[in-house]
């Protein structure tokens, strides 16, 4: 492994900011993870993703692996060079979008087998296909291990047994990894909502080690409390000094609880999804543009914002683009939405380095809940 | 009217080059105007639009007084201040759309009921209320008299009423018109590809009298050879000294022929439309990024190009956004499309200024018959 120097400059309670470093540029923590799921953030150029305050995207494997192949994407200079990103990528496994299609796969000790939703075609993937994929043949900089991901609520038995298969992936995905001195290896903590099977799987994940530890297998059908309980319980059980991800987190109120729970890297496609979707999330809640509400409204989402789309737009011509079909639209609102997330990341950290993060999540959770009653759904 | 200064610099033969002067700023003709249908230039921000050299853009009157309505674009400031371009706005007069909805519209005299593609609401446009949704609600730099334009083929008492009733209506639009200060209004010969019927309308349209003089009825399935034919034989009928507009023209050997007889204006939703679905127009001819042959095209479309969609994104990576439905393959190569038609205008402008568009267009026409057999077509 490599071990990216991850740098704590303050801590406020559990929560923390810092710095991670990798060869490819330093990632200011917490940090919020636009995803890039086929080798774009979906209705965005890059320039503008990494105008937002964007360290690091995330690239998900199974897409790119059936298109257009990781041995093409390696042939045409790796994900770096294909998507014309210089800054960091992490990847997924590829693991959590195989686990999805239920009708289509099969899993054996050895790996998954499954039927790409696109042609129909065979696919395997294994711990060490995956990091081949991932690491060898695109480039990732940070490799994500393959695991198996159950859907909350999920019966203690089916439970333990994805727990433990992902662990003895995890101890495979290791080995293949070997020592590598720009790229980096995390591990993921599963066990779905269960206090046990949450502490077996972290003293296991971190008795192989890696370079940074994943909370799986949350924001998965459980809902925001239990998720707060499930990263309660295992964030300190995760080594201190080394960064904790939580996979696939998501609304602001979501990643607000678990920077106070010690979580310090989120991914999620809710910005980009969001906004193709008309709804741009606000320090007041989200709101949908699609609304008749708006169709005169000649104020900007965001005076205030440094981003042209948040800055720049009247709701009233928003609503216009949302209601004529236009792709402005969606360009518009998951650049605004990506600028938010930044914000919110960029505001939870100077809270931390300034002693006031408690005040400010207490603030924020008032705000939240009077102003949007989705936001805890 | 207005008489917004025309100022011709160069000629060479017919062609000219020069510079039409309006309150919201210069146009350099030869022009090209991107078209922004429904208030936006689809699949890009207008910054990249001004970035490739476009100096006026067109707005479409059918769409946008049934979405978001002429009242409401006037409530919200005019088109400039709704879509955010600074620059100057052409606006057509709404009956090329009305026209083409051929079941749903009922002409007279006095204009033409139809009925909304969107909701099925009726509408009623007449000279003088499409002057009034152009000029008065929108706010629109210039703007088009209502004309009847047909399809070709046409018979010659069909075509000659058509444009007996578009030249009553131009009377119309300019009276109601008046004079402005800082708007224009042009009209609009109409005729088919009778001779008689665009001399006889050229004569009407001078007599009438306006800031600038469009060709219209054409492009309209006549073909490269009978539009040709038609230009030639009209723009010699137009004032020297006011700006010619050919409407809805068109491809690269239209618009440079087109040029080769005077005609200094232009619109079309090719390059935006091309762009949407993956075909990128070159100096070599029109390419089909979906094309499997640029699977593994590591070179970007125009390495010489100053646009970064031209210049920074291989073609690989074209074709992959293309196969996966990605927003930025249409994003990117709209961007692309508009940069090479505006650098192919910025050429004609400076071959003529220089003296050598005639070589210039032999040149092109030879490059263009080789290598894009459909150019012609």
């Amino acid at each position: 492994m490599a071990e990216f120097p991850f740098r704590i400059d303050a801590t406020d309670r559990d929560a923390r900011t810092g710095v991670l470093s990798t060869p490819r540029g330093d990632i200011a923590t917490p940090a919020f993870m636009p995803v890039g799921t086929a080798g774009t953030v979906k209705a965005m150029f890059l320039d503008d993703v990494r105008s937002t305050g964007t360290d690091i995207i995330l690239g998900n494997t199974y897409h790119l692996m059936l298109r257009p192949s990781a041995e093409r994407v390696r042939r045409l200079g790796g994900l770096h060079k294909f998507m014309g990103w210089t800054h960091p990528i992490l990847t997924d496994s590829g693991g959590f979008q195989v686990f999805s299609l239920s009708e289509l796969r099969k899993m054996k000790e050895e790996g998954v087998e499954f039927r790409s939703h696109i042609d129909g075609s065979m696919h395997f993937l294994s711990p060490e296909r995956s990091i081949e994929i991932q690491s060898d043949l695109m480039g990732s900089d940070i490799a994500m291990q393959l695991d198996e991901c159950v859907a909350n609520p999920c019966e203690h038995g089916p439970a333990a047994a994805a727990m433990r298969l992902s662990a003895r992936w995890g101890e495979r995905s290791k080995a293949y990894f070997g020592v590598r001195e720009s790229q980096a290896l995390f591990g993921i903590v599963q066990g779905s909502t269960y206090a046990d099977l949450r502490k077996e799987s972290a003293e296991r994940v971190v008795e192989t080690g890696f370079d940074g530890y994943a909370i799986g297998g949350l924001a998965v059908g459980e809902g925001h409390a239990a998720m707060c309980d499930a990263i309660s319980l295992t964030a300190p059980l995760l080594p201190r000094q080394r960064p904790r991800y939580l996979m696939g987190v998501g609304k602001p109120i979501d990643i607000l609880e678990a920077v106070a729970r010690g979580v310090d890297m989120f991914d999620c496609v809710l910005p980009t999804r969001s906004g193709r979707h008309g709804q741009a999330w606000t320090w007041d809640g989200p709101i949908n543009l699609k609304n008749a509400k708006f169709a005169e409204d000649d104020t900007p989402i965001d005076p205030q914002s440094t981003c042209p789309a948040s800055r720049d737009y009247a709701k009233a011509y928003l609503n216009h683009l949302f209601k004529a079909g236009e792709y402005l639209g969606p360009m518009l609102l998951s650049w605004h939405n990506i600028a938010f997330f930044q914000a919110m990341m960029a505001a939870m950290r100077s809270a931390i380095a300034e002693g006031r993060f408690e005040a400010w999540r207490a603030g924020m959770r008032q705000r939240w809940a009077q102003t949007s009653e989705n936001q805890l759904a």
